[in-house]
């Protein structure tokens, strides 16, 4: 049966608090040389094999429930 | 400069009362034949192009600050 992946991420032009927060944390932590960074959501799903359109059906459960597409983008990624 | 990936998931064992919830929200919501449902934190960060080691200095950081090792697995995944 497939399983897709699906990443959620804050529109680049949406600020992003909690990027922020890691990023002022890394110089404390003794880590220098990262930067931008953006916290986003995962998710992993197991499709039916008798669903015809895999992608189209994830696609939708995304844009429905599992991202704000007001303020998030998301991918999606069938895996075999 | 590399483009950095971090997918953290919690581990297959340890219980994941958010993708369950996503899970028996589905059916309610129309969409049948999804299964499984897993739900993590995604990162994307920026690397200097002086860091010699990419992979190994977001492997660090990701043990140390954006997983819990104790009860969360991740992937690192460098990007061109």
């Amino acid at each position: 049966m497939p399983r897709v992946v699906v990443d959620v991420l804050l529109k680049p032009e949406i600020l992003d608090p909690q990027g922020q927060a890691i990023e002022r944390a890394l110089p404390r932590l003794g880590f220098a040389g990262i930067s931008d960074v953006r916290q986003g959501k995962h998710f992993e799903l197991t499709v039916d094999d008798d669903v015809d359109d895999v992608e189209g059906l994830v696609r939708k459960v995304a844009d429905t429930l599992l991202a704000n597409p007001v303020i998030e983008d998301f991918t999606v990624d069938v895996q075999s």
